[in-house]
């Protein structure tokens, strides 16, 4: 069965509202095993609409659309698509009393533009909609199912939930699982994936890159007497991704670095602390958003200048003049100098380095960072080289850092 | 001139990724007169997608595509697009010479799957990519117009406003300006933006809710004779704004509040200092996030433990005893202890609060934050109650902070 999610308002296709519903419609039709091939969007135009939905009714077998049920003369959604399926419009009773029944406990009158929603294509079902006035609408008609939902995501997805979900279950089973992915560029994973012969009749593997991160989805598709065999497939599948990246692992199901990292310092009841110069609190601001972080941050220091990294890390100044601050001397000191100030902290890690645009020397490139991770016992120091501007250059720096924090509290 | 947006990438259709890049463009597009009457999302497939360009040349005039530039087996636009409108693909030498050297620069090695990245349709021009692997394509041929650009939100962004904004501008005038305000309820500023009767023919005025800002967006349109006369009027209603709602301002045409921050603290040749608790490193990051930082910036404290606080900043253990780290007097003195510890800090800011989820008392409720903003002369503690999730919190706090900041700078 394949699906095509049209979201219809002239608030969407002029950029003034973010479509956040034709994402959810498919992520769930996904969890029953049917496959979206489209979204569309279309402005509030009786014609453009009409056009959107015959094309729709062209090459997918089920259709939901959201927006356009409300009573102004922008909702259009039942007309048009009544009008393109051959079917006519007919009011029905109940209908026009329960929403007679919803304005007067909202102490409102009715207007005879409301009684437009107490209308359905002939043959369709109502869908309730408990939160709003406009009802959904249900068709199956010609071998295709249409479903008409309201615009508003928190009814759209609350009728989605109730009443859409059993209309459309079907026989398929779908076993998903995510592996999360950094240190690693895309093109060199997929390669070395490829190679690894992983494909499968009924599972789908794929790569989606993120900023600095790669999440792996596979996909595993079959009928319900066969859902058995399918997970001990993906299973199988997970292993040998396991045993060939995992260096690079450091999460499942989009789990995200920093909550891999909290996660990990509450198991070893560590206590971090952070000494940060070229991402200026970025990998502090990242740990810290994770509730109960807390308990396992205890302090963070931005030396951005010189100055500061003397000051509050007892970075020598000889270091600083002969090596420069992005070196791996002076990530060594920071790291030592934080270390040594605190019995309270456990692990460090520190990094220096040249986000850009200034501050490029001829044997020091913009994206040059050095950090250096330590505990009481062992430290090492990192080299990276990265790309993108300012911004970007901190957000990966940031990302790795967090990696290499994570893999000192794997050793 | 009608446009259609076309989002492709299979993790789109799935529902794994929510696409924000059409709305972006759409947004874009109506600054330039330019109707955005279809947004259309298709998976990975080169059938399909053929299809979707085929709908898209037959229904709009400028088609802007987004995804499939990349080096996989995945990545089909340019081979798609490209045989729909009959045009060969070719290797630009040049541009294989510019990514290889992206990938040296980065110590990574070029594989023969990016090779493909340099390819371009015959009579095409490529649209550079600053900070990714994929360049993007413009296209003018019978009467239609292409662009292709990469998926991912930051490259797409830049490579719109550096390289595509000229492009596509057309014959109508378009007058932007934008006011950013901080401090204000969306809902009272429009009623009082109401009441103001700003309205003009061809002069619209929108306002657009941020996480705690605002932009009040000022759009004023005609055609090259009526420029003039439009100019006056938007500085008209700029300046009736700026006298309502002065304090509010903190910049203009989207300048972010902490360029606004960095760039007065360069006027005035003054060193700011951060001590943050409850947004652990954010300000911080806010700050150096801007190119330059480092000549206003000179440290940050995330003094996250209560023990920090105290080793870092000398706050008073009586002081966290009597009132609890989230307390007026536990932010004065962070503020003072860290502008009393450097001689190079002209200004300070403290920050304490309780971001939850855990952390609440009867009397100290989640959302609490009080703030110490210090120069050498004076100082000023601030109290809030701050809505939202842990996440939210951080960042309108973070906003707060920076325009407390800001309206020091301007005393």
């Amino acid at each position: 069965m394949i699906a095509e999610i049209i979201a219809i308002g002239t608030e969407i296709t002029t950029g003034s509202t973010l479509n956040t519903n034709s994402k959810y419609i498919s992520n769930k039709l996904s969890d029953f095993g049917i496959e979206t091939h489209y979204h569309t969007s279309v402005d509030d135009d009786p014609k453009r609409l009409e056009n959107v939905v015959n094309i729709a009714l062209d090459r997918a077998d089920l259709i939901i659309t959201t927006g356009g049920l409300g009573p102004t003369q922008d909702d259009i959604t039942k007309e048009v698509i009544s009008k393109s399926l051959g079917l006519k419009l007919e009011k029905d009773d109940k209908m026009e009393e329960d929403i007679k029944n919803i304005f007067s406990n909202m102490s409102r009158v009715m207007t005879d533009s409301n009684k437009k929603q107490a209308e359905k294509p002939k043959g369709s079902k109502f869908i309730e909609n408990e939160i709003g006035t406009a009802p959904g609408v249900f068709i199956n008609t010609k071998g295709k199912t249409i479903i008409m939902l309201p615009g508003p995501p928190w009814e759209m997805s609350l009728m989605f939930e109730q009443g859409v979900s059993q209309l459309i279950n079907n026989d398929t089973s779908i076993i998903t699982k995510s592996i999360n992915i950094v240190g690693i560029g895309e093109s060199d994973l997929e390669n070395r994936l490829l190679s690894l012969n992983l494909n499968r009749d009924n599972i789908n593997i794929t790569t989606f890159a993120g900023q600095g991160s790669i999440e792996i989805k596979i996909i595993g598709k079959g009928n319900s007497k066969e859902k058995a065999n399918i997970e001990v497939e993906v299973d199988e599948i997970v292993k040998t991704i396991e045993e060939n990246f995992k260096c690079y692992i450091y999460g499942y199901d989009n789990i995200s670095i920093e909550e891999s990292v909290v996660k990990l310092l509450k198991l070893k009841n560590y206590k971090l602390g952070l000494a940060e110069s070229c991402t200026g609190g970025l990998i502090s601001s990242k740990i810290t958003s994770i509730p109960g972080a807390s308990s396992v941050f205890d302090r963070g220091i931005v030396s951005y200048s010189n100055l500061s990294k003397m000051e509050l890390l007892n970075v020598k100044k000889a270091s600083l003049d002969k090596h420069g601050a992005v070196s791996e001397e002076v990530a060594y000191e920071m790291a030592k100098g934080l270390l040594g100030k605190s019995d309270s902290l456990d692990i460090v890690l520190s990094i220096t380095g040249i986000a850009g645009p200034d501050g490029a020397t001829e044997d020091k490139p913009i994206g040059l960072v050095y950090m250096c991770v330590m505990t009481k016992k062992n430290y090492e120091v990192i080299k990276f080289n990265f790309n993108g501007d300012r911004r970007l250059i901190q957000k990966r720096a940031t990302l790795r850092a967090l990696n290499e924090i994570r893999k000192s509290l794997l050793r």
